[in-house]
């Protein structure tokens, strides 16, 4: 069964690239990647800080977080 | 066809955990991803540079570079 991951971004042009180019080059057999949109669901941010976001965009994956590119800090969008 | 991808990295603890975690995770069937280790390959760095890699672990894929985390500058490698 794939792990869950889940993608964080903010709408920004460096997130959009970022979600395209690797959310789409994923193996969906490997990850269900649920992509969340902070600016747009800001009640989901204490759960990204939670997890280690520190910046968009970034993926959670098994535990840990990978910030790719820097596209805004989490602190630019409350 | 799966597209060519290059992932650089330097052996360190982040970026060998970036490429399990990402490498793996990757569709074989959308991008065909070559590792390079550039503490091996010195002479690689140049190639590097001129891709846009400024730091390891990074991904080339479809001419666009991203940086996943941060385990060494560049010029830490020369």
């Amino acid at each position: 069964m794939a792990e869950k991951a889940v993608f964080y971004h903010a709408g920004c042009t460096v997130c959009v690239d970022t979600e395209q180019r690797f959310v789409g080059a994923m193996n969906p057999a490997a990850y269900d990647v649920e992509v969340v949109h902070l600016g747009e669901t800001p009640q989901r941010l204490a759960e990204a800080e939670a997890a280690g976001v520190q910046s968009v965009p970034a993926i959670v994956m098994g535990g840990a977080v990978y910030h790719i590119n820097h596209g805004a800090d989490l602190s630019a969008l409350r």
